[in-house]
């Protein structure tokens, strides 16, 4: 999906707790910083659908495991993929898509590194049963 | 002490998980995107002494509590304080201040929002005995 970008991240070792890389400011897909937050999500609970129109989502998911689902709604195309620290990427998602995401595991944590700071203005909402997707 | 802000970070509670507001650029102790990481620690372990002499750190703890101290070679002083979902707030902290961090809980993740990219010619680093502190 051309709006859409899945980057592997590093893991580092380290015998003390490992280090998990999330973006750098030279990275592909970075968009500029205007906000970090942290979003959990219970297991087989979906949040969703939104779409936002200006900012640029940089997910990593450093706890747990969350599928995400983008949905283009120009050409009704649905792109879906798996995060956890065993399929460790980036997922970065341009504006105009639309998201939702559910909880796969016991705790799930996700962290959206936000091209811009929130602004309701620009987000569209959608029920979950709007768009139909065979959760 | 004059380079370390501790502020106060807003839980927004959600039947379906809660979010964990991390920064935003208008806040506080922001100094510029370089890059975000995630470090576990283990236990009982203890990471550090480091010292960034341009990168200001800005510490967030989604996951475990933390115990961070901050000294400051300049006067011979500590800095502590303990982050978790409990006490949830944003550490940050300027440039020329030494830091470890010892993992409290059984699980332990902290977010590192860096103003500049990882790079190893502007750390100094200090074994943790080198500077004697009660752990």
């Amino acid at each position: 999906m051309d709006g859409v970008i899945l980057t592997p991240l590093k893991i580092v070792n380290n015998q003390k707790g490992d280090i998990y890389h999330a973006m750098k400011k030279s990275d592909d897909g970075f968009d500029g910083f205007g906000e970090a937050y942290f979003s959990s999500i219970i297991k087989d609970s979906v949040k969703g659908w939104k779409k936002h129109t200006h900012m640029t989502l940089n997910i990593v998911v450093p706890v747990g495991e969350i599928e995400f689902v983008v949905y283009d709604d120009l050409n009704g195309n649905f792109f879906s993929v798996t995060l956890s620290q065993k399929n460790y990427q980036r997922l970065t998602i341009k504006s105009g898509y639309w998201l939702a995401f559910r909880g796969v595991g016991e705790n799930n944590i996700l962290l959206n590194l936000a091209s811009i700071e929130h602004d309701s203005s620009e987000v569209f909402k959608a029920e979950l049963n709007e768009i139909s997707y065979d959760w």
